[in-house]
């Protein structure tokens, strides 16, 4: 990027006409596909295009082989193995909001990442139990399967309801992966790109603030049941605050110790990640710790905390989903999946931006899917990615998916071996764990101020994305956002800027005339721009402010116009009126006749053009005028629309804009566009749009090109012959214009001398 | 409209950047209102304002003092007659989809009438009864006051029914009334520039579908309940031709003759509408004559027919809504006042189009809603205004709301006195009645063609519109037909045309290069066009488009080069490449080592800038490599953005847009943007857009200035000094320089006194 050179340049050319230029410079014919031509070409079948398509089915194959072994399997080992552990503390955690016993939320943390690494595009997130998603899944299963309510509680009791919930958790997780395959093999990972960044980051922060309440109820060692509604967040809130004072002290002191000592040390990890060989894995300590202590010291029995407890070991046989159950849960399965990758393709999506590979919606759709699938049979429930979790396997140093399988292989040794260990251990460590997490997502509060600053309606978005996510619940917060977002595209092309330009510096430049003190506009020549497309919603805008730009409403000044026409033909058929070669003579006394009695003509015929074919002269409306009769004066007679910003016209534009042309061209205003987009003439002329008032000829390829076609009409027509009826222009005299020419001669022709070398260089060599 | 005079033009000036011409033309500083001043002007109060308010208030104040009585009076009064013999039948037929006693209907005719006369802004409409409107009511009312499941049906149970039922009806449109006057009040009445032509035709021709089906019942006189829901209108037909076989003939014969019957004389009025001094009463003969008909044969008796029965005489005392009922239908309540004014709205939008003059959303709302609260508190139910009746009032030469009122008198006179008469007609013919007004809006199917032709985004919008409204019902189908809608406006944007644009004919006009045969392209420099505003949903688009106008992918060769680099690094460290004043050269055999190897750095490096500080020379990627380096070679040393039809960019755009113009400086390759709106430059600034890579001189007036000062800055780095780092420039010797400029300087000294005239018209005068 170098300072301008402050060199000039030379134009000489014709004026053109978008018909002239066309004339001159012969346009290629090209065949534009059709939508059936799309549609073949997309159907198409090539062994290259099958090779491709099963290559993007399983993009394993392309990253596998181009793993850097030696550099990056340690990070990977290290994050898996920190994932791993957080996906046992969450699998355990979130399965207690599914309101299964624990165990089965090992099988959520298991079966959905093996099935991602094959068939998902994403390198850091880590797929498994996500609470929000949890807290459906569980409010789908209280209301098919509620609490006993007979409240008899004996075991075997229990243990058929859970039985019974884990069948409905399962069932609702199989159907929202047969949705999220479909949606996928049908190409509809394309929603994803109405997610802009400010709706993700405002919907991802509203995530960590679901999951942070989720989880205060096992800081505080509170029973609240699962609201899975509009709200619901108040109510659990309301819930957790009406029972503070049952706060269980021994898990809310071990809960701020530990969150406080993972804090701290993740910020050093932070502060000193250039000094440090590989951050410290202080879930893994913490857990350990903890565990250790709680086993010794007994905090069980001592201070009565939740543990984790006795988890079942081993897997269950796979089981094919209750057709019963998922036809009543077919909206919640479509929310479901929904919801879950949404929040995955986000923060995916965070992570493809910061460390730049593409991934691919319709494909993670279809990963995710699979991995419902599988995960559902296995009695597992719904996957997601959790943004923690995610979080941990990205800032331990997860380079690939390869970290997911470590994680996988640490869920597997839990789910096999050495799940007892973790028996001791307080819900409410996991619950601080997963909290120490979230600080990322939450940092992005501060994004607020800075999007004001850039981009108010980006800043709009992700505060009504936020308190939607937050108050009405991810789902249908997340769709309340999008139809918001789309609302603000509409609302921004609304109210366009309509600005009246005027030639800055006498040259080929126009501007907004309010802006620059030297300007000059060409008289009766209004240059008007519209910086928007023109559709339904803008069109009477539109409309408005040209008629405030031109200064009156060209179909008032038409019937006027057309009133006194008629007064005329009365006043000489009454021999009132004298035709001379200089106009009407009045030869009575002004009547002044009442305006009412004039007015007996039918609405329908008001905007018929002026007709004076049956007069004897053409009529001068500026000065020409018999006492007695008067209309509005109108003191422009030419109007250039500025298109080169209308990017597309709808029908409703085209309708109200012809309308708007034609009561200008019966006013004997010469209206012109000009810079109108490539094709907007071949659509105007299909829409027939053109008739003998309206014509293409109005086209004219820069503005420049119109004033400067308008200057000389004008001056041609004012010039050899005064003809009556041309509104009158101040004319330049002949010799003040050849005075003129010589001055400017000079300057041209220095300028042209030093800046010819300019022109040659855009010659053909 | 003239063809162009075929002129030629001159221009001499600068080579501006947005830079350079704000420092050469001074700016104007102006105070731009802030949001606050907005809202301070909106709550300002003068005299004049609160009388311009009032006046707005009350509509009939300024239009009955400018009545054209002689003219107008008979038109109204022929209308009107006509009108309220339908409104009369209409508020018959209707009352009975409510579910109340038939009189009732008379009152929702006659009350609304009076109130829209003083507050409405529509000349035409007909206010009162409209089938849909009243189905909904009626579905409500059979919610709450179900059918009397005992079966007793003894006569004063049944009247108690019926009182509960019209008190649910009025509490109802009472509160349907409330909420329009508040969103009147609060001027939701901007809602309507949401409804497009399209969809408001689309919407209506669907209202008619409804209103036909919904008088199927009477005509083939079957007992067909109230299907308020989606699908609403398949369980109508589904009721009806499952009962076909019960059809009485009689009422079917009648229905269909008369409907003939008016079909006719309105087609003969139709075309012989100039011979006729007033179109033929055909609505008013054909009830006079059926009643007089079925009074005198005593159709009732012997065929069975269902007739109108006797009307209770005289109105009612006005009643309170009911809280507890009000309670239980506040969303019916909304809906209603919804698509009530929706529907008002777009009939009458539709004649003032025809008839030119404007209507107000929210002085309508206010009218709608105040009719409702009167209507209800009388015991009417919710009115709007008949497609068919608005059809009656305006075809048979309404002018003015003076019809209305003329009709409300026709109204009262049955309520008052004749009602009686009216005991012997068949619901059949009113039916028919309704359904021969419904031609013009069923007519409207063919604007689809029209359309397709038009606008194919408009097409869609109407045949979404129509399905939608014909199968979900009014309600929700007018909800989803507007956010498809919006929807449409952002898949407009969503891809939009990008171009790679050539100098057509060697002057200052830029084109899409495939379009045109007679086109130059600078060597080296890219001219890309992007025809619409860039925003979250096309940004990415935007960024694919321009990859591959460019031909590579600036990242992946950032990274390539940075990869050489390291080699070159490694290599002189090595001693096996000498720097010499003509390059690098090397001294020792090739090795070529493995890619792999190489590879060792790590991912978040790899978007730097190449660095070569630490490099003795700096290395021209296009020539200098030594054996066994390759980089992807790059063509171009410049790329124009021309953003002229760029309307807006938001958060998203600008993030990425900055990504991308990054990784081009990054190699090298400097980028322009062209034609931006006043206004983005300022934006930029204050999103803290630029840094030392990307600066504000980047900004140029138009195309043409930005290649100039292209070829100008590479026509001197290669001119005088041969730097070894620039790309190579295929010079043009200075001697044909000269001898080419000689050439093109005739030609500008001829044009230039040809065409001086013209600037002289560009002079203040």
């Amino acid at each position: 990027m170098v300072e301008p050179v402050g060199n000039h340049y030379v134009i000489a050319r014709p004026v053109y006409s978008e018909n002239a230029f066309n004339e001159e410079h012969e346009k290629v014919h090209r065949y534009h596909k059709t939508f059936w031509d799309h549609l073949k070409l997309y159907f198409s079948c090539s062994s290259q295009r099958v090779k491709k398509i099963a290559l993007g089915l399983f993009p394993v194959v392309s990253w596998l082989p181009a793993y850097r072994f030696r550099e990056w399997i340690l990070s990977d080992i290290v994050s898996g193995i920190n994932t791993g552990l957080v996906a046992v503390l969450q699998g355990l955690a979130f399965a207690l909001l599914v309101n299964v016993p624990p165990s089965y939320g090992l099988y959520a943390a298991f079966f959905p990442v093996l099935v991602y690494f094959i068939f998902g595009t994403s390198r850091h997130i880590s797929v498994g139990p996500f609470p929000v998603l949890s807290l459906m899944v569980g409010g789908v299963v209280t209301r098919l399967v509620p609490d006993d309510s007979a409240g008899i509680g004996n075991s075997t009791n229990t243990s058929a309801i859970d039985n019974e919930r884990v069948m409905v958790a399962a069932s609702v997780t199989f159907l929202s992966g047969v949705f999220q395959l479909l949606l996928g093999i049908f190409q509809f990972g394309f929603i994803v790109i109405y997610l802009s960044q400010s709706l993700i980051s405002g919907f991802t922060t509203a995530a960590a603030i679901h999951v942070l309440v989720s989880q205060l109820k096992f800081m505080f060692q509170l029973p609240v049941p699962g609201f899975n509604k509009p709200f619901g967040i108040i109510y659990t809130l309301e819930s957790v605050f009406s029972q503070i004072t049952d706060t269980n002290i021994a898990d809310l002191v071990t809960s701020l110790i530990v969150l406080l000592i993972v804090f701290v040390v993740k910020e050093m990890n932070d502060r000193y990640k250039e000094k440090l060989p590989t951050p410290i894995p202080i879930e893994l300590l913490v857990t350990v710790l903890a565990a250790l202590i709680s086993h010794f010291v007994d905090f069980e029995k001592k201070f009565n905390v939740a543990v984790v407890g006795k988890l079942e070991e081993g897997f269950q046989a796979p089981v094919a989903p209750d057709v019963g159950i998922l036809q009543k849960c077919i909206a919640d399965g479509f929310s479901i999946a929904i919801v879950g990758f949404a929040v995955a393709f986000s923060v995916a999506k965070v992570y493809s931006i910061k460390h730049d590979y593409p991934i691919d919606g319709n494909q993670d759709l279809i990963a995710f899917g699979l991995g419902n699938i599988v995960g559902g049979s296995f009695k597992g429930f719904a996957s997601s990615t959790a943004l923690s979790r995610s979080g941990v396997q990205e800032s331990t140093g997860g380079k690939t998916q390869i970290a997911g399988i470590v994680s996988s292989v640490i869920v597997l040794i839990v789910i096999l071996a050495i799940g007892f260990l973790l028996a001791p251990l307080q819900k409410s460590v996991l619950a601080s764990l997963a909290l120490g997490n979230l600080k990322g997502m939450l940092m992005q509060f501060k994004e607020v101020h800075v999007l004001w600053r850039k981009d108010k309606y980006d800043c709009v978005i992700w505060v009504v994305t936020f308190i939607a996510a937050v108050l009405l619940g991810l789902d249908i917060g997340l769709a309340t956002a999008v139809a918001f977002q789309l609302l603000t595209v509409v609302i921004r092309s609304q109210f366009p800027s309509c600005t009246v330009l005027a030639n800055v510096g006498r040259s080929n430049i126009y501007r907004n005339r309010k802006d620059y003190t030297d300007i000059y506009e060409p008289e009766g020549v209004k240059i008007f721009k519209c910086s928007s497309p023109i559709f339904f919603a803008n069109v009477e805008f539109f409309r408005e402010k040209l008629i405030t730009a031109v200064g009156f409403n060209p179909l008032r000044v038409l019937r006027k116009r057309n009133k006194a026409l008629r007064k005329i033909r009365k006043m000489l058929k009454k021999g009132e009126l004298q035709v001379t070669p200089k106009g009407l003579i009045c030869t009575a006394s002004p009547t002044y006749e009442s305006d009412e009695e004039l007015d007996n003509n039918r609405i329908e015929e008001l905007d018929q053009p002026t007709i004076m074919t049956d007069l004897p002269i053409r009529i001068n409306w500026a000065t020409d005028l018999p006492p007695g009769i008067t209309v509005p004066q109108v003191n422009i007679h030419s109007i250039i629309l500025d298109f080169s910003s209308v990017s597309f016209l709808d029908f409703s534009a085209m309708t109200v804009l012809r309308k708007i042309l034609k009561e200008f061209v019966r006013l004997d205003i010469d209206i012109y566009i000009a810079g109108a987009y490539e094709g907007l003439l071949d659509k105007l002329e299909r829409s027939a749009f053109f008739d003998e008032e309206i014509k293409p000829s109005m086209f004219f390829l820069t503005i420049h090109d119109a004033v400067l076609h308008i200057l000389l009409k004008k001056d041609i027509a004012s010039s050899p012959k005064l003809k009556l009826a041309e509104v009158t222009l101040q004319s330049s005299s002949f010799i003040t214009l050849c005075l003129y020419s010589i001055a400017r001669l000079q300057t041209v022709l220095c300028t042209a001398i030093a800046v010819c070398a300019t022109l040659s260089l855009f010659s053909k060599r």
